[in-house]
C-alpha cells in the first residue's frame, strides 16, 4: 500500500443473486485511530474488489464483509504520487501541496476505440503538453462518431434493453486500463459521465438505472487518485434530465465518492450554477476570456475553459480554429489565471478525429501550448489575475481625483449593463496576471503595439522579456527594472510580456 | 440653382448689433406651392448669408428679411448631387434613391490642421475606398494631438473667455472648404458637434452656450448636402453634460435643420438610446459584430461600428489593431447588413497619425476594406442580416419537430441570458447577410473549414464564388447551384463564400 496510490484487494465470493452493480461488499479500512469505510464492487466470475485510495501514511487494519468477506492489515508508505488534484482557491494543486496547472485535452470516445487507436493515443500524449483528458463513460454518437464500440457500460436484458444491474466488465477493464495508464503519464482523467450525443439509450435511462449506474462506477473508479468527475458534457442538451436530476446526481457522486474528487458540470449554452457547494471547478463552454476574473470572484473557485472551440478544419463552428487561435486562446486565459482545455478536429481519411477517437495530433497548436507550459510552470506560483493600475498614466491630476473618490469614470462605469462592461473588455482587454509581486505578465493578443508599459513595483527590481508566442522566442529586453518600464514591441499580434523579480 | 446642391444667397447689412451668431435674417423659397424657411447666418464684414438646400426641381421665388433683406427667383434644375444621405430601414441611400453605403474613415482634428496636411488628407481620400469622414468642430487635446490651431469657432472675449456670439468667420470658412472638397469627392462629413477631449473650454462651455453655437453651426451648415452631425464623439465622457442635456441638442438640431440630415450620437462604454426618435441610425463603439442583427431589429435603423478600433500600433489598446484584423472587422459588419469606419494609428516620426490629423495612409487595412467594396457594392441590393436555416442538416425528423413547436432548443434558447446568448454567438458566428434571394454571402471570419454548405432557394439558380479576403481573389467553384451547396474551402481564415442568382 503506498500513499495517494490506489489499493485494491480481490475476494471470492458468490456471484450476487440480485443486481450485480449494488452487490453489498464494504471495508473498513483503520489507520492511527481513524476508519475509513468503502464500499466495493462485484468485477464478474465471483471476484469481488474493494479499491482504496490512503492518503496518509500508516499502518492500516482492514476488514472486508457483506458479499466477500475477510481482513488483514497492511502498512502504507509514502510512494511516488502526489495524490488527487485538489482546488485551491481559483488554481489546483495535488493533495501533497505540488502545484498542478491543468492542460488539458478531447477525446471523448477515448474508451470506445479499438486498441490500436488506444496506444496510438498513448503514444501521442507522451509528447504532448497535456495532463488532463476529458473522456466519456458512454459512447458517442455524432458525425465522425459512428463506429459500433466493442463493448459498453451494460449488459442487455432478453429484450434488447440496457441491464444496468449487469455491468459488462470486460468495458470497465478497459476503462480502467486507460484511466491507470493515463493516470501513470500524469494525465488526469477528467471522466464524462453523462452526455447527449447517444444512439442506444444511455442519455435517455430512468433516473433510478443512472442511479445504479453512478453507484457502481463510483465504486469502481474513486479510489483511483487521477480522476474528475465530469457530470456531462453539455447538461443542458441532455434534455432527459431536469435540474433536479443533476443535483440528485451531484448527491449520488458524493454519497459514492468518500475522496471528494474533483466534480463540476460542462454546459453548451445555459451555465450551470457553479456556486452550488459540491462543485470544485467551472467547466465553462465559451470564450469569453477576460470574464474569467469576475467569475472567479464570483465562485471562488478554478475555471477551466474546458471547450473553447478546437483546433481544425471541419464544418462545424466549434471545431474549425485555426492552431494560432487556439494558442491565443491558451494565453488569454493563463495569463489571468485560468485554464483551457485542446481538442483538435482536422478531417481525415481514415476518419479518426483527435476530439472523436484519438489517434495522432495533427495539428501545430499542442507546441505553441507546451511553449505556454514551459513559462507557467516556471512561474514562482499560479497566476491570478492582475488589473494594472494603469491610470498611473493619467498624472497626479488624476491620481488625485480617485484618491478624493471623484473619479468621473466611477459613476459611468456604475451606470454599465453586463453587455456593455463586457463589450468594453472584449474590445480593449490585456490579458494579464501575477505571481504575488514576483513576476508579471501581459498578454496582449490581437493588440500590436510598438510600445507597451509594464507597471511594476518600485521597491523590486525585475528581468523584463518580450516573449513572442507566434515564434516560440523569449527575449530578455531589461533587466533590474522597476516602477512603470515601458518596452519595445514588434508591432506584431500574440507578444507578451513577462516581469520577474530578480 | 440645381437640385440638392447648396444654394447660396451673400447679402450686404449692417453689422448685428448683438449676437453676431444668432443674427437675425431669415429666407422664404417658394416653389410650386411650397414655403421653405430657412434661417440665414452673419459671416464677418457686413455680409449676411442664407443657403438653401433644394429638394426639388422648379421655379422658386426667394425672399430675405431681418438684418439683411433682397428677393428674387432661380430655377432649380438637376444637377449631379444625389442629395442628402438618408436612412431607410436599416440601410442608407441618397435622396434621389442612390445606394449609399458608408466605409468611413476618422480624421477627427482635420479642421485644425495646417493646410498642407489638409491637402495631403485630400490627396490620400481620392485614392482611399472611404467616403464619410468623422471629424470634429472643435480642436482636439490629446496624445498625437497636442498642435494648437490657427483658428477656432469663436473668438475670445477681453477677460480671455470664448464668446460663443462672435464666431471666428475664418474657421468657420476653413471648416466649409473641408466639408465642400470632401463633398464633391463624394465623401459625407460626419461631423461631430462636441466631444470630452479638450484643453480650451469647449468641453465645459455653458449650455446656453451650446445652444448658440449650435444655432449658428447649423444655419451655416444645414444646407450642404453631404453632411451628417455626430452629436458626440463619446457622449458619455462628456462629464460635463447631462442625458437631458443630451436631449436638448438634440431639440436644437432638429429646430435649426431644416431638412433632416443624419443625426447620431456616439458613445465610449454607455450605449446611446439609439430608439430616440430623432436619430437616424446606430453610431456605435464596440465589436460586438453579432450583435448587429439584433440591434437592427430593436433600434430598426442602420448600425455603423463607427470605432470598432483603429488598425495601428500606438499602445492604447483602441489604436493597435493589424490591417487585417480591421479588414476583418469590415467583413463582419458589412456581410451582416451593418456598416463600420476605418481609423488608422501607427507611430510617425512627423507626430501625424491619420485618426488625428489626417496626412498620408499608411496601413494596408484600406486596400482590404476597398475589395470588400468592390464586392457589396456590385451586390443587387443592400445586404440584410441572413440567418441561415442550418437545421435543414438536421434531417427530417428535426424539421417535424421544429415544424411541431417540440423543437427541445426554444426551451433552452428562452432560458439564456443575454450574456450566455451573445457568448454562443461569438463562439460560434459565421457573418452572413442576402439580397433578396438574388444574392447570399457567409463570412468565416476566424473559421477554418475546408467544407462548408451555403443554404440556398431550390428554385434558383447561383454562381457561388470562393473569396479570400487576405488574398483579395474571388474564385467561381460552383454554377448552376441551388438547394444546399457543399462548397471545398481551402481552411485557412478570413474565407467568404457568395452565391449571386444567375
Amino acid at each position: 500500500m503506498k500513499q495517494y496510490e490506489m489499493f485494491e484487494l480481490s475476494l471470492k465470493g458468490n456471484p450476487p443473486e440480485g443486481s450485480e452493480a449494488l452487490a453489498e461488499v464494504e471495508a473498513v479500512f483503520s489507520c492511527n485511530g481513524t476508519e475509513h469505510r468503502v464500499k466495493g464492487f462485484y468485477d464478474g466470475g465471483g471476484i469481488y474488489k474493494v479499491r482504496f485510495l490512503p492518503e496518509e501514511c500508516g499502518l492500516y487494519t482492514w476488514k472486508v464483509q457483506g458479499a466477500a468477506e475477510g481482513e488483514g492489515q497492511e502498512e502504507c508508505v509514502s510512494g511516488e504520487s502526489h495524490g488527487m488534484v485538489q482546488a485551491e482557491g481559483c488554481h489546483f494543486r495535488y493533495e501533497d501541496g505540488t502545484r498542478y496547472t491543468p492542460f488539458g485535452t478531447t477525446v471523448y470516445a477515448l474508451a470506445h476505440q479499438e486498441e490500436e487507436i488506444i496506444e496510438q493515443t498513448m503514444e501521442s500524449l507522451k509528447n504532448a503538453p497535456f495532463n488532463k483528458v476529458r473522456h466519456c463513460v458512454f459512447p458517442k454518437s455524432y458525425e465522425y462518431n459512428q463506429n459500433e464500440p466493442e463493448y459498453f457500460a451494460f449488459e442487455k436484458d432478453a429484450s434488447g434493453k440496457w441491464d444496468v444491474n449487469r455491468p459488462d466488465y470486460r468495458f470497465w477493464a478497459c476503462l480502467e486500463k486507460i484511466i491507470v495508464e493515463l493516470g501513470e503519464m500524469g494525465i488526469q482523467s477528467d471522466l464524462i459521465l453523462f452526455h447527449p450525443y447517444d444512439r442506444w439509450g444511455f442519455a435517455t435511462m430512468a433516473m433510478e438505472e443512472n442511479e445504479i449506474y453512478l453507484r457502481y462506477a463510483l465504486r469502481r473508479l474513486s479510489a483511483f487518485p487521477y480522476i474528475w468527475w465530469s457530470m456531462a458534457n453539455e447538461y443542458d442538451l441532455c434534455f432527459a434530465k431536469s435540474l433536479d436530476d443533476w443535483a440528485a446526481i451531484e448527491e449520488i457522486i458524493k454519497e459514492e465518492d468518500p475522496y471528494g474528487h474533483l466534480l463540476s458540470n460542462h454546459y453548451c449554452m445555459k451555465m450551470y450554477d457553479y456556486s452550488r457547494k459540491d462543485i470544485t471547478h467551472c467547466s465553462m463552454q465559451n470564450i469569453l476570456f477576460f470574464k474569467a476574473e469576475k467569475w472567479m470572484k464570483k465562485y471562488q473557485k478554478p475555471v477551466i475553459y474546458d471547450e473553447c472551440c478546437y483546433e481544425g478544419n471541419i464544418h462545424f463552428a466549434w471545431g474549425n480554429i485555426s492552431a494560432e487561435e487556439m494558442v491565443h486562446r491558451f494565453w488569454c486565459a493563463y495569463c489571468t489565471g485560468a485554464f483551457a482545455t485542446h481538442g483538435e478536429t482536422y478531417l481525415s481519411e481514415d476518419d479518426v478525429l483527435w476530439w472523436a477517437k484519438g489517434g495522432k495530433l495533427k495539428g501545430q497548436s499542442p507546441a505553441g501550448i507546451a511553449f505556454l507550459k514551459g513559462i507557467i510552470d516556471e512561474l514562482p506560483s499560479a497566476v491570478e489575475p492582475w488589473t494594472e493600475p494603469e491610470y498611473l498614466l493619467f498624472g497626479p491630476e488624476f491620481l488625485e481625483k480617485i484618491q478624493n473618490g471623484e473619479n468621473p469614470f466611477d459613476k459611468l462605469h456604475a451606470s454599465l449593463t453586463e453587455t456593455e462592461d463586457d463589450a468594453g473588455a472584449l474590445k480593449d482587454k490585456v490579458y494579464s496576471g501575477h505571481c504575488g509581486e514576483e513576476a508579471f505578465i501581459k498578454y496582449y493578443g490581437i493588440q500590436c503595439p510598438a510600445r507597451s508599459y509594464i507597471m511594476l513595483p518600485e521597491d523590486r527590481t525585475y528581468k523584463v522579456e518580450v516573449i513572442d508566442t507566434r515564434e516560440k522566442t523569449r527575449k530578455t529586453v531589461l533587466e533590474g527594472a522597476s516602477g512603470i518600464c515601458w518596452v519595445d514591441l514588434p508591432g506584431k499580434e500574440r507578444m507578451a510580456v513577462l516581469a520577474t523579480e530578480e
